[in-house]
């Protein structure tokens, strides 16, 4: 049985990976950390957990990450930095949700994340947490900096088109309007996210420039080979999960011939968790709610240069929290479906 | 013109006077206060005010609220019985959409608010907010508690027949079951009411006591003119404006051959904003939403000895300022209707 | 391996069936009909399906459900009782999540449903699907009549306090006010339940009387071995999944000494699928989203006399199709939780 | 006063046409004819209009159409061109808010919406009611065909930099991401657009082609005096009311010098309901939610050739029936802001 420990249990991303991995057959969860609740059931936090989960909130101190096998890091930026070291040099493997590890340039992170790296060193390291790019080096690691939730739509979204250098569309306009259901902002007080605000309202934010734009463009150039320049809207919608990445790819010449909805069934063709559309399809988000599955569809209107690609994932699962039991599955030599073989909610 | 000040303007009942203020032709809004926000437009933080309100938020002191006619208090409980004194020492008629004026007892409000009464001398003269029952207090009136959003919908629901000693139904047995969209909790940052939180989710509360039930039986008993005491349990229900009270009611031997229905008419018959719905009605929330109006329908099934009352109003208007513009309007000897002749909107 | 039939599998109870079947260990799920939909795969229409369920609608005739060990009726109102006797005959155990088989007397069923009963001799035989109630009845049953999913709720919040002729209660003057998400009315197309209807809205409906009183009033009376009468009001909430009941019961003074808290807790000590909260809670609905578990919550205001019980069920499973998955386990010899241990998806 | 007549009053946008028109100091309601629903006084299916309007449903024959001045098409597409010539003849003004005299080509109308063309010689005259581009020519029009609900965002959005054959920015790449509220599909019995299936559910549709992007395309193209080819993807989101369409233009060299706030605020200085919003804006849809004010913000990221433009109405006003009184207002000489100078209901 692997023990996991879990810092930040009382976020959306840590409740999910309660869910999770309480029925996960090989995982025991050891702690789950919150120095604020310490000494409550995490289950009277989360009344769905009564039955399936007894542990209680610990503060970091007793919690004893260190004989851990994995930590995962369920907390807002900047807290898994603070401890990866130590517990790395513990022999503890280490899953951070947060940004901590996401890009690769400290200067980029501190730029977006308005704090200093506190380990740098290990950023190098650190690989980034997309299965369906980076399995074989995920299944090594020590250290995973999850992908975001916008970043995996829009990476997976891409990924048939620009890997290994594909010459198949302009790679400097490309376009992804994104929108998010409110879970995405996380569990946290504040008045934007209201339901009273929130609720019956629809609203581009972050135009200007989003925290996922240099993980985006950081991936994609990875894939690609070479520099890619995407722009990235994202919305706000009135939904509790869910991520649906409406993306816009100028068709090159050299790319005019190709059959993509071809291209993308045999990218994905044995990936356990994307699962391209037949051709004409409009995916929902509901279709995916509560599952780690990713549904893209890959439309040409009139044969014309323009493909448009649409994604739909559960930001909570695919998108944070299921992704990363996919990543530690990896990790341990595990099937990749272990844990994550849920049907999705629907309705 | 009346010259309004506003204590409060950046909660849900302040952007609503707002609204209904704006297009009233007898008022000029004069100040609209938030220390924290002073020197921003408000149609800055609410952009749906943008062309109909073009004042400044301002700090309470540059207000000078002493030189308005009338001061809204949109504000926490405790500001309004702070401010009070001076201003109606000023001459300037105050309305406290808050709790600080409406329970008669300093000690049941300290109970329930947790915070001692500063003016408890100004108790006896502040009049309860209820047009519909203290029509004529009202119109002499400096200082008005408004009535609470759930209060407002359940005295109304039983006037007919509590009011004036009427021996129809038992009065230690009542029932009110509401149900609250969850703009009634306000404006402010907190878990419970984040959109993932309230969205798709429905949950009674408060059912041990609620702030209301004091304000509730105090009403009633006063309608009533005898002890009355009523069980109230509200629920929060994903919906942002509209309360809905399922009103029940044991009719007595004495009311057993009493026409309801007509009892309810001819009572509201020259209500403005009281619509009783033809018999066998179930209205909606939706058929009130930003309007002062309350629909209610009467129910007698199997004609058997069980009263229900459904009651529906949108918490924010008539629960809240519309009917503080309702009584201000009272107070000046306008029009009742003035400025809340507002068709609701559906869908 | 049971083999399984599912006649009416477009609506919201079937994909409900199939999502929970489909991962059942013990289950073949062997066809799947639909009239109008023959051909289709049943992943097209619900593409959360995919991966998951491979089988496509057939019409009843080509679906040889005489081969099936059980067949469920996901279906409306009538279908059931026209099957059944045929398929009873061959040997297959029935299960009908619709009302054919729920009321022991067919001019009830004829009232309520505006159709004649067309086989009144199974209603005898017929076992009522509440497992909690008639477990053993259940085990050796060919034929069964869920429970409703309002039904389900008020029994179950109520059962402690009747069974066995309790007196602890009065039984005259019973209360259940109850709340249901948008997804009980089904998956069909009618302007009442509409987004732009049902959304941001919240009415009473049925208050007249509505078909799930007869029902409620049957099991009631069963469970307390003499006549019970309920007050029923149904209420249409803006949200997919969930019944929130709220029932009043008026403590009679043999009563009053009772450890309701206790009297719960023991009851259900030993059910797989009955949560009773501990004291002082209010259950929320998104607690048991997608899972077959129901919560209860027992509130004494004051010591008083009025006993408030607080049940949240997910309409769709333990109100419909977990449950129905649930009696087949017990019809099967199965753990009661086979197929069902599932982790409610919060937020 | 105006004498008005609306056919079809019985959908979203005939319930929003009485809303306003009820309000409309100019205006009396003559007729509203349903023939479903002759005789039921039109505030019994929507008690929102309950004291507003005392009309009842007539006959198409009963309604004496031709004694109005003007007739309303709150109607599925086909039914004005089959009644306009008659009323024209007459002396009515027709404004249709479906989809009849929009499009200048037959064959066009032909393709998108499978019906014949019945009255081709009147597309010609018909006036397209935009009023912000034909302001003059619908002054004195007897006919005019309502811009959509989409196409009005659109076209407003892209007004400014296309307008008189302005070279600002390549007409051959434009897209429009476009999210709509539930309304938009109508008050019409579908499984797609029940609660249950739309909420906390977000999807494309008619990727392959919508019906608006011709009309978007025709409008674009007189606006701009050359051939415009826009790409439209549409999305439904679980709002009640409300689009918000997101508009990607890419500058040509010749337009990089453009200052685009200061175009869009020059252009609309007039306008009285278009807002164009500060310098960074993103404007929300409730923002609007109730007027027929449009609400645009213009983003330029990184100062590069990319345009966004930000686009919010309520699709039942700007978008279809508060535009449709501000084009009648235009056609008899009123005040364009008559009756439509609501305040946007928030939150």
């Amino acid at each position: 049985m692997i023990k996991v420990g879990i810092v930040g249990g009382t976020g959306y991303t840590g409740v999910e990976l309660l869910r999770l991995l309480s029925r996960h057959q090989e995982v025991t969860i050891q702690a789950v950390t919150s120095r604020k609740e310490a000494g409550m059931k995490v289950s009277e936090m989360f009344p769905s957990l009564r039955g399936f989960v007894d542990v209680a909130f610990s503060t970091p101190e007793d919690a004893d990450l260190k004989s851990c096998d994995v930590v995962f890091f369920a907390t807002p930026h900047g807290v898994a930095m603070a401890q990866a070291p130590e517990l790395l040099a513990a022999g503890v493997k280490v899953i951070d949700l947060a940004a901590d590890f996401r890009l690769k340039d400290p200067a980029e992170f501190q730029k977006w994340y308005a704090m200093e790296h506190t380990c740098p060193e290990l950023l190098a390291e650190a690989v980034y947490g997309l299965a369906e790019v980076n399995r074989e080096a995920i299944a090594s690691a020590r250290l995973i900096g999850m992908a975001g939730c916008y970043p995996t739509s829009v990476q997976l979204g891409l990924l048939p088109v620009l890997e290994g250098g594909r010459q198949l569309v302009e790679t400097d306009t490309l376009i992804a309007d994104c929108k998010s259901g409110v879970s995405g902002a996380g569990r946290k007080a504040e008045v934007g996210t209201l339901f009273a605000e929130a609720g019956d309202n629809f609203k581009a934010y972050g135009v200007k420039g989003h925290r996922h734009s240099p993980e985006i463009n950081q991936g994609l150039s990875a894939i690609h080979g070479a520099p890619v320049s995407l722009t990235f809207v994202p919305h706000l919608t009135p939904l509790i999960r869910g991520i649906h990445s409406t993306i816009y790819a100028r068709i090159k010449p050299e790319g005019r011939d190709t059959d993509f909805q071809k291209l993308f069934e045999e990218r994905f063709a044995g990936e356990a968790f994307v699962d391209v559309m037949p051709a004409g399809s409009t995916p929902e988000t509901r279709s995916v709610r509560g599952s780690n599955m990713v549904r893209i569809a890959v439309h040409r209107p009139g044969n014309g240069d323009l493909l448009i690609i649409l994604v739909v994932e559960d930001n909570l699962v695919k998108g944070a929290s299921g992704q990363a039991v996919q990543v530690m599955n990896l990790m341990f030599g595990l099937p990749e479906r272990q844990g994550l073989d849920v049907v999705p909610l629907l309705p």
